[in-house]
């Protein structure tokens, strides 16, 4: 008997909310966005005792420190994760799968492992990691959002590998002591910054829930801005690492690709590989970023992972940002700055944002530089034919599987089945693409005849989103977070600011480049979007993790600074209070 | 007016040979390989002057400590190596470009700078470096052996860049002071352990003229076996530097894709990047080759190449075998030997090399395994697939620019057009490549459970062709080689002994395993073969160029003692002197 897909839907969602422990049932619905806009912050908090928003609240460094120290056991830090999540989820529809118990059984062997030598595991001993929906890890399954992955391997069955094989970075986490406890949702075929499919419905962003929680690592952006998560491993192939983080206020990294183990993790268009989607971590703070990403690099990945360089974290290149900050009263970095791609330009919040981090480098003593490399609109095209080389070919076969229909944010690019390309087409894409990054590199070599430091621009100040968040079925342009694929440069978010609809007005009489442009313009609706979060990225070139983290550490630190002189009580809800900073 | 092929060759054939002094030309035909064998060694000598073979026969290492100081002029290298290389060219055919005016003036130019500056330009000041004919040189041109790019940029015309632009490492070589005087053979694609085209004809074997220098880094093989260069660089898709560096017992590195830079030079099936050539050095010793991958890498060539990693050369990692050696009295590595893939075994000279260097290093105190790794027949069916996804398109348009012919070696492989793989089809050998090289890394982790050494095996000793070189049109298995393209491992070349027909016999009522193993069983005639070079690859994993170049240095330099010990007076030329050794 072929059951329908709605039917199939309908169980695998129950299924999983069915693991939610009663006690941990809502009340009652939350209400709509019109009467509850934001659901962080105090709201989540009248679920939570007093001793887990302490923990959830506390970011992964955190953690590890009272972990490791057996200040905090492994299993109340496991438990408060799991409520909250769970919490998380009942507002926002952010998971895919749960897994609570075996977290919890997990965190009590660690508990009784401390207590009987006496030392953590590992450094990440006790640290819940959520991990999008991507990740397979033994007992649970993996459906990337797809309806026919239901009760599958990747849409296969009798391979004997369903819920037993676990992709390398899962057993890396484990051994380094992190605590798996859920996966997170993500827009089928993982090709859209908005969070949509057929099993959860639709991700809202728990800030402003008129608004994307972003994708395709949505469900993490949304969890870890729920503080349901302390740190979660999205992946970004055009921005969806990063256009979550941001869209969540939250700090990220879209590594270079070959920098962290991307081993036996599903995909859409797997095999595909001129422009290769990367793992990496989203968190609260860049600290944790660097506590992870540092953690998994002591693994050697590179020993278990083709695709993986031998690079392992470089204590001194994070240093020598700090060397030089520091020679120089902290200052004398040099950046790029770029305000727009000459495509689309950003609405007025992200305006705002590049504004006050131009002039929070400024004051810092640090040197900005307008950024004017080599055409996007070449870069973009050349982009966007990576991920149509199969003419939508797995992607349909994915949905025949069920015969789901897909959401509209993905008909728009896949609706149609196209020709593949030939060889050769792919072969002289790849030719191009090759001759853009170099191109571009050596437009960013050519800096260091301006700089007056030295050196080339250490870092590009950019936007990822032309908006603070998209607006649901509204995610009109891609091209400012995908030319960091493109060029397959290390980028890490940098939260800014929230919205203010009376500081972040409409543009009146704007003229539009063109019409993605106007479709950005007029897509910005102050009333609406205030008080979504408005982030950044900052650029590096490939491989300079260490040093965009530094970076992004050093500027974040100086905004928030600058916030509490201004006297702003609570610098992550700096609204109206930053005003004359500007 | 259409000009035919034929023409066209020859003027250009012509022309290069025009460039060579009239003082260098030979007096005489070199006589046929049956009266003149081997023109290596006192028979090229007879035709330069003391001076000039002192020059010529000091490797590199040598040579930069006499450039550097002083104690040599760098035009007095520069003329020796040319007269050198023009003798050889005329003796096997092994040069495409000759610039010899170039680098005499350059070297002219060095010297002057350091008698003005008191030191030298940079490490490899005055150090003449050949290159294979897919650099592009200011002033010269590139045909890489297509009669169809006479007068083009790749066969593209009026683009501006033909005699003007440079390959990367072009540059970064001139930066440090290399002279470049020469470009060297290769056979029309590229995709042969031969060196044929209708432009210089046929590339000979020096040390035995009855065979084949190898391909396609087959000029530089051929040259620097006849010391006309002390080292060049050439390029490896699936053998072709190792096969040269082999057939002409020199010592070389297929380094891992991503180590040194490619950009900017010529290819064939440009674009495809499943298996990617990669670009590394052929030397008369392992000193010569860190020398000059050494000096690259400070040139911080991923700064320059978009697909370089940012990996620079690691002491530590070369000290790390040292300490091991030293600890252990000299031994306690540990091995693998791979004495066939199950599908072709090896002719007898092959197999007592494997005997040779075996011995030799548990001699030495080292360890040696049987290696036993995932199935070399699915690693080659996905290798060779990468090779033909175009159905051959690229290479048939480039002959049918100018209508020559293809030659035999390549028409067995590209002869007939064939269908382009699709998109899908070339993902799917992605993962498939993906999953093995997951499979075959995994498998030498599991060796650590048996080496005893607390590591797994530190390299494997293996035969990277089943001959000691192929005979003309007879290079019949490409498998011995190949697959460490597949895995991307770094592979270094040991020259180990000569081919002697009194201990190197027909294997008498051998039973072959297949067609392919009797057809290379069939080619091994003892006579015809006495003389040849034989040689191995040591073969560490990615990217551990480092560690593979140090211990092919401890195996060579254990094996010339041992080869002193037992009385040989020219360990070069250990011709049946060791025989007690086995």
């Amino acid at each position: 008997m072929v059951v329908d897909w709605q039917t199939l839907a309908k169980e695998k969602r129950d299924s999983v909310n069915a693991l939610i422990p009663k006690a941990w049932l809502l009340p009652s619905p939350v209400p709509p966005a019109s009467e509850q806009r934001d659901v962080t912050g105090k709201y989540i908090q009248q679920f939570l005792s007093p001793a887990e928003i302490e923990i959830t609240e506390t970011d992964a460094v955190g953690i590890v420190k009272n972990t490791t120290s057996a200040k905090w056991k492994a299993r109340d830090v496991a438990e408060a994760f799991c409520h909250r999540a769970a919490l998380a989820h009942q507002m926002v529809n952010c998971l895919h799968e749960i897994f609570f118990d075996a977290a919890i059984a997990d965190a009590q062997r660690l508990d009784e492992y401390y207590a009987k030598h006496g030392k953590p595991t590992g450094p990440l001993h006790g640290l819940p990691v959520s991990l999008k929906d991507q990740f397979h890890v033994k007992d649970v399954e993996t459906t990337m959002g797809y309806v026919g992955w239901i009760g599958t391997f990747e849409g296969k069955k009798g391979l004997g590998k369903e819920k037993v094989f676990e992709s390398e970075m899962v057993t890396e986490l484990r051994n380094l002591g992190a605590i798996l406890y859920c996966k997170t949702s993500v827009p089928h075929t993982l090709m859209a910054g908005e969070t949509v499919n057929n099993i959860i419905g639709y991700t809202w962003n728990p800030k402003n829930r008129n608004l994307a929680c972003g994708g395709s690592s949505g469900g993490e952006g949304a969890l870890i801005g729920l503080k349901g998560s302390p740190v979660g491993f999205g992946t970004d192939i055009g921005g969806s690492i990063r256009i979550p983080a941001a869209f969540n206020g939250l700090f990220g990294i879209r590594p270079s690709s070959g920098r962290l183990p991307y081993e036996g993790m599903a995909n859409s268009m797997d095999g595909q590989n001129s422009t290769l989607s990367v793992v990496g971590p989203l968190a609260t703070s860049v600290g944790a970023l660097k506590l992870v990403i540092k953690a998994l690099l002591t693994q050697e990945p590179w020993l278990h992972d083709p695709l993986v360089a031998e690079i392992p974290w470089r204590d001194e290149q994070e240093q020598a940002v700090l060397d030089i900050v520091n020679a120089s009263g902290g200052g004398q970095l040099a950046f790029g700055v770029s305000k727009s791609d000459g495509i689309v330009n950003c609405q007025p919040p992200v305006r705002r944002a590049i504004d006050i981090v131009v002039k929070t480098a400024e004051k810092l003593g640090h040197k900005v530089f307008e950024w004017n490399p080599p055409s996007h609109k070449r870069c973009l095209e050349i982009a966007f034919k990576t991920w149509f080389y199969d003419g939508g070919a797995d992607v349909h076969a994915a949905f025949a599987l069920s015969g789901e229909p897909m959401a509209s944010q993905i008909k728009s690019s896949y609706g149609t089945l196209k020709d593949q390309f030939t060889a050769s087409e792919i072969a002289a894409n790849n030719v191009a693409k090759r001759a853009y990054q170099k191109e571009y590199m050596e437009y960013w070599n050519s800096t260091s005849k301006i700089t007056g430091t030295g050196r080339p621009i250490d870092a590009v100040i950019a936007p990822l989103a032309p908006f603070a968040a998209a607006r649901p079925d509204m995610y009109s342009y891609y091209g400012l977070s995908t030319w960091v694929n493109m060029v397959d440069y290390s980028a890490a978010v940098l939260p800014v600011t929230l919205v203010d609809k009376t500081i972040d007005v409409v543009d009146e009489g704007y003229q539009p480049l063109n019409e993605q442009d106007e479709k950005v313009h007029l897509a910005y609706d102050p009333e609406l979007y205030d008080g979504a979060h408005v982030a950044l990225q900052i650029v590096g070139r490939r491989f300079q993790e260490e040093k965009v983290l530094a970076i992004t550490e050093i500027l974040g630190d100086a905004w928030s600074r600058a916030l509490r002189e201004l006297g702003s009580s609570t610098p992550k809800h700096p609204l109206k209070h930053h005003a004359n900073f500007l």
